[in-house]
């Protein structure tokens, strides 16, 4: 296996494009990136396109990648559409990067691309609900609502006014209700507080409004995010990710031919990808065991990070992946927060693009959004957002969940 | 890049599984091959599972291999969902042939699978109909009943009576309009005749009432073919590969360490993927482009071919891929049917599973079902339907059709 790096990386702003076609975003996404790669199309030697949702969104099942990259003159190469939820781009990523480290091609292409608003907000939620197994979803979703009526009735108990639930049944995502049972379990466990999880929807949402890319650009107090209304206890509305529609795409090639493109290649330190198991609970879960490969092959740990983009498609789970992620030990994500490490200027930013949660979350997209990320921090070209001359910086991206553990789990290392 | 073997192959029956899951007709395929290969599952390194279709007809969209391989205990491990139409599978052993070529792991599993029987057939129809450019589609199909309908005129004009159409508009697939128009291209061109088409379906008929795993194992004369129901000129509905459900599956292993599970490893010569493009009318297309490059891979060339399985989704497609597999010269097809070369007894046998014709296509599942049929012949292990003594067999699986050529052309050539 070879060493690969990223020569270039190209998004376009995450938010609501209801008229616009998969075609528009995707390109606008590969010409950025091939921009400022310094590469000519036609040198792109295969590509690796992942979406998650475009079926039951477009209709487009198939050849998503082809219908989308035929149309801006790219063709005669391997082309492989990929799925893994929202894990989907990152397996992109992973698949062009095994044909550079393989030595099959130089110059490859990875895509992550999704459209999930609809007309019908109903069609986006049952896409995103597709992400687990549909024929033992409904037994979850029942399981599910039994707990949501159980803390009302504990709250009527205690004389407190039910709140009113945000978004409940077809306007929110059921992966919001698993979000809440594990942080609920985690405040149980370790303490943790609402107004924690809520101090990481403060901090993303800051460094979205430095992010021109973020779908959502406000800043908001702890009061606000609190306030905002319930989705499912303790998950308010502004601790979750928004739905939306995006394209990032990055160019990777040999690192022993980047040098003709660019004098500032990034480099691929690790690329892991797995998927969670039946497991006891002694076993530390799909993150860690996924993190612990990635450090191992990367040849470095926990402490050595100076960057990192990772999955808080709600706020409870950020601040759960510091601890799998061993940037701070199991219980301790909730002082990390308070502390401030994890802010821009901490010892170890997280998610100073805005994350999932202000950046937004168009499925398919993320994977590759969170490397684009990583690949201007790591090249001080980030802004205003910029992380203080980092080294080495880590993506985490999982998707899906099926009996009870991620679906799809990726972890990658990038070095400068 | 390192050699690697296939270790073992298994299916299902193609046919009709309307109440079956697909986490059954999935796990059969995987125990079979695992069986043959004599691999404990836990062995499995990784997994890449091709499906084209589960969303629109399960509601399965996304993480559709974790959901079949976790629920046979099958977890832990990199698991790649790929799409690529009916070139979804191909692709899938594609990738994990990369992984093992890649040194990366040693025993990954290749999967493909589809449920294409839906209750409500218009929606199966639907879902073939996304392999091409979903936007486009409208005018495309506008193009081609006007085509029809000229067609029609013109049989008028010549005082012959109109022939009825056989599974017009929702009850065929529109990617048969685009095979009619084809075949009456090469008609109008070499002279070659229906008979000819029909002749490869009397073949592929016959070849699939010796294979088990057929969908169809019922033998036709020439004029049963030709006198069944028209779907469109020339086609008749016996020259169109039905719908289908179905699961294969194939175990790829480092060939260093194929010796440890058997004696019998098929080793693969070449794996080629690529997609079509925008070319002029020299240009001789994707599927002789992806052959060339895999006979320059395997070091061999078309005389070298013991045994064929290539993608006759259509009569007319099976004669048209010999000329472009360079088994014959450019419009020799029709002899080379005539002649009786391709059958099993022939010089060069094409399709002796049925193909899909006969064996099915089960969109997902056919470019692993392709290889499956290769490795048992090259073992020596197809029974009643064996070619005598092969040494090299090629398959060939295409997919989709995004702007007027194939979005995606697989070929692989294997050998003892």
């Amino acid at each position: 296996m070879r060493d690969v790096s990223v020569i270039g990386a190209g998004m376009v702003k995450f938010g609501k494009y209801l008229d616009t076609s998969m075609k528009v975003i995707a390109r606008d996404a590969v010409n950025n990136a091939l921009g400022v790669a310094g590469v000519d199309q036609g040198k792109i030697e295969a590509a690796v396109v992942g979406n998650a949702m475009a079926g039951l969104i477009t209709g487009q099942e198939c050849v998503r990648g082809q219908v989308v990259l035929r149309e801006m003159g790219i063709g005669g190469i391997p082309i492989i559409n990929c799925e893994n939820a929202c894990a989907s781009s990152a397996t992109a990523f992973h698949l062009a990067w095994l044909y550079v480290a393989s030595g099959m091609y130089d110059v490859v292409l990875a895509l992550g691309m999704e459209k999930l608003y609809h007309q019908d907000k109903k069609r986006s939620f049952a896409a995103i609900g597709s992400a687990v197994d549909v024929e033992m979803m409904q037994k979850i979703i029942a399981d599910m609502n039994a707990q949501q009526e159980q803390i009302k009735a504990e709250r009527a108990a205690r004389g407190e006014a039910p709140k009113p639930a945000g978004g409940a049944g077809e306007s929110r995502s059921m992966f919001m209700d698993f979000y809440a049972a594990g942080a609920r379990a985690h405040m149980k466990r370790y303490g943790t507080t609402k107004e924690q999880f809520a101090r990481v929807a403060v901090k993303n949402h800051r460094n979205g409004s430095l992010n021109p890319h973020a779908q959502y650009q406000d800043v908001y107090s702890l009061e606000d995010i609190l306030d905002s209304p319930v989705v499912a206890e303790p998950l308010t509305r502004l601790m979750c990710s928004p739905i939306g529609d995006g394209a990032a795409a990055t160019i990777l090639c040999a690192s022993s031919v980047a040098g003709r493109y660019t004098s500032k290649p990034v480099k691929v330190l690790a690329s892991v990808l797995s998927s969670g198991t039946d497991h006891g609970p002694e076993d530390p879960g799909v993150v860690t065991r996924v993190t612990r490969k990635a450090y191992e092959t990367a040849g470095v740990g926990p402490t050595d990070l100076n960057v990192i983009e990772l999955h808080d498609a709600s706020a409870p789970a950020e601040l759960m992946t510091y601890e799998e992620l061993g940037i701070c030990k199991p219980g301790e994500g909730g002082k990390l927060i308070d502390e401030g490490t994890t802010e821009i200027t901490g010892r170890i930013p997280v998610n100073p693009s805005g994350g999932l949660l202000a950046k937004g979350h168009p499925v398919g997209a993320t994977g590759v959004a969170q490397i684009c990320e990583i690949f201007w921090q790591l090249r001080g070209e980030a802004g205003q957002r910029q992380v203080r001359n980092p080294k080495i910086g880590l993506t985490e991206n999982g998707g899906g969940m099926v009996r009870n553990e991620a679906a799809a789990m990726s972890v990658h290392i990038f070095g400068m």
